[in-house]
């Protein structure tokens, strides 16, 4: 069911992130041991922003494993905040346009997990998307519908705020339904300058997700890592399951939280759905 | 904007509709001659009925024109009920679920046109899409979407009602959003024993549409012409633009009407739009 | 690096081999247990016999488990015939020409394994395959490679020879270039009526394969089984995996050894690879 | 049958070349005006020199004028040398190692147009190709298959007389085999710091192409043009077809002439094919 990994520091290839990593996403996406299946082979996306605008967004649905298309811009393409995702679908149909990141804006969004229920809800809540950002939609799944359901509430101006009302109407409106632990997983979005990260599941028993160490105690602890003296100081990732096995390096994010990653600067805080205001 | 072509009579190979003729849809797939623009390279997609309960349908996203898998089943299907459809998209993404034949149970569904303003109103039109229904919608077209409307106002008990009470909530719609010609275009759809081909526009300019003389009329008219004879006398086809040259063979279908075809029978009736009861 | 199976009997549906059994082809290419690779997603093909002249083949390079044209085709298409092969690709090229199952006139060629240094022996290989056959070669697998080089030495008349005569030719190229064991896998070929099951590695630890018992003994061990009934007295399946647990209904193909299937007999004899005449 | 652009000068964003003229490649990719087929919808390639040791590579089988993932890109990737080529594919499998650039090492090679015959000479001019290299060979193009001779003959070291040679052998061979004129096309090759294009054709009917004035010369006709001052003075491109209309600015290349460019120089030479030394 999905892993991602949201980097943000100072710039490096997205083939550093991608490919080099003794467990890298690309090794998740066929062999995967925390994800609710081993094999993500569903698509995959990358988000960077660089010095263009707008950032940039590469979707396919191939397999990440095998794609050289994936391999050759990763070499090429530098980036100092990098959203990437590789796609295990439950049924929903395998397009770029359910791949991840989505976008909007400057924002993108990435989503390990589902909405349990979501086909009996799923008109409830595109009924609550702002009716101006309502054709926006261009895919079909529960993570899409998630982000515009945060844009509705606010995403721009608050992002904790919006997600956890995003979620509280999710809650609400599976109340209404009758199903009993609607949401289940872990959202990653940034608008090129902030990067949350939230774990979350009505059952409290959320996919993983874990968050790096800082580099300045990590280079104290492995003075003879190379790469840890390629990374910037204020070098951050987040990521559904560790890239590598050397110990100290990750940590678990906990449930119920939010993790918030800003000029180097990491700061968790809990995390609890709020049912919005109005809600139907 | 899409060409495309439904066949019913006797079994014939797919084969012999998608390959054979001079004009045939895969040449159209590369140079249509009287479609809004000659390449439909979009994607294509195959509708047909055999023994099975439940019809098939073949969808990509590859332009038809060289398609092998195409092809190759084409050569090895038969089918008494053909649509077929090759896609121009106009902006909007290219994926299965954006090709037609669209398919509700055993119906099928194909449209040549657009649904002017479409990103305006779409949620409007979502809106009266039944509740139990809104979530089957996969992709993101007008053409679905009129689909869902048909279905909403009883396409399965009542077609040409329904469909016109879906035109006509769509012109409706538009009045409101101050869109002067929303709907254009062609559409096909089937249940497997009748067919029915709609040619429509709210400008009274629609792309084209052509159904066949009936066989037994051609054979006298060619009585030395080969194909006349492998065709049964009841076969039938309603076209996008003509598969060949001979003259006589193909009749324009009117501005504003419903060709109805059944068992071998043809039926021509006016279309005219109904603004359904209880319009939000 | 990939699995398949290959049927014969009364006619069935591709559904029923493909995706009715509990560990079937479609499971397999996400969850193979004995393969090399627990995940087969890079691309898969049937290939099919029917009423007409040429037998069919759909090939695809997306990952088997979320095709709906597959599902949706073999829903619709009864064979007496079938063969269905899932791929692993160890770094060659993802694409429709490297997919199996392949084909030359009326016969279909499926291979789980690869041939050890191919990349040195290419060359010499290409350049022993008949020359007017050259240029017929459209992919760049060691798979395809060993088609035509079984072509070349008289696939159409003596399939057992021919397919000896390729091997061993890779054999005695290896020699030339020190490597030591260079053929692994196992091969299935058909013309349409009689199928041909190879089993055989130069160092002699195989690819899992196995056979089917034949239906009259396993309707005496199973009464029950709602499957054996439906199937045919000659009903025969050589496949990589088991498509279920039942015991005493699969046995091993022994190494280095041939199964011959002919209208529903079958017959097992010893393989060995013939060093050709004139190899160069 | 294709079109390409190569462009040498400052770098530029891949988007100002590919999207921004009035009749840019993508464009051409669904009307070309020049080509043999309006429509170029068989795949595209982007290759590009940017920081890094080995230029990037973008090849995809999709039309070129509906990909995402190509306006991205190119809205991101600044490059001073970049090869862009789209796909009219006569009959020959779409795939991604059949699309162009062609790549070996540093080198980039494209090409518009055939090699008439390819079938019946393609083992001999396979033989042909260095031992070493035959294994790279991994798609079945007669464009890549010219890339290759080239290698064979040189191209590392003297360019023009790689090609004629490569041209030569292929003209012998069709000799051979009673081909009257079997070379038709223009071929485009760089290893990053000169770019060479050819237009040559036995028949002395090429496919279309054109280089621009230089921007000095141009900037002093036409002092209003924005576009003109966005290049630096040593912006080159050599073109299938014109990108606009203005008068000036396209220059066509010769019959039988290779085009040299080189820190903003250009030296147009003859091009006469040599039959290699020691030819088969």
């Amino acid at each position: 069911m999905c892993r991602w990994l949201a980097y943000s520091g100072s710039p490096v290839l997205l083939e550093d992130l991608l490919y080099k990593p003794e467990h890298s996403l690309i090794v998740q996406s066929m062999h995967s041991t925390m994800g609710a299946e081993p094999t993500n082979g569903d698509g995959f996306g990358v988000g960077w922003y660089g010095e263009r605008e707008t950032p940039g967004v590469f979707r396919s649905i191939e397999p990440a494993w095998n794609d050289r298309n994936l391999r050759d811009l990763s070499a090429h393409i530098p980036s100092p905040r990098v959203f990437a995702h590789i796609r295990a679908a439950i049924g929903s149909p395998v397009q770029q346009t359910n791949c991840h990141p989505f976008r909007q804006g400057r924002w993108r969004w990435m989503h390990n997990g589902f909405i349990d229920g979501f086909h009996a809800m799923k008109r409830d809540l595109a009924m609550a998307v702002d009716p101006d950002r309502f054709a926006d939609m261009e895919g079909g799944t529960d993570s899409e519908m998630l982000l515009f359901l945060a844009m509705t509430f606010g995403l721009e101006d608050d992002p904790r705020a919006a997600v956890a009302r995003a979620v509280g109407l999710v809650e609400e409106t599976a109340r209404r339904h009758h199903i009993q632990f609607p949401m289940q997983g872990t959202i990653a979005t940034t608008d090129g300058t902030t990067t949350w990260a939230f774990r979350y599941s009505s059952e409290g028993r959320s996919r993983s997700l874990f968050h790096s160490t800082d580099i300045a105690t990590l280079r104290q602890q492995y003075p003879d890592a190379p790469a840890l003296h390629l990374l910037s100081d204020d070098a951050r990732l987040v990521v559904s399951e560790p890239l590598g096995d050397l110990r100290g390096v990750w940590q678990e994010v906990p449930e119920a939280s939010c993790v918030e990653i800003r000029a180097g600067e990491e700061k968790i805080t809990p995390f609890k759905p709020l049912v919005p205001a109005g809600t139907v």
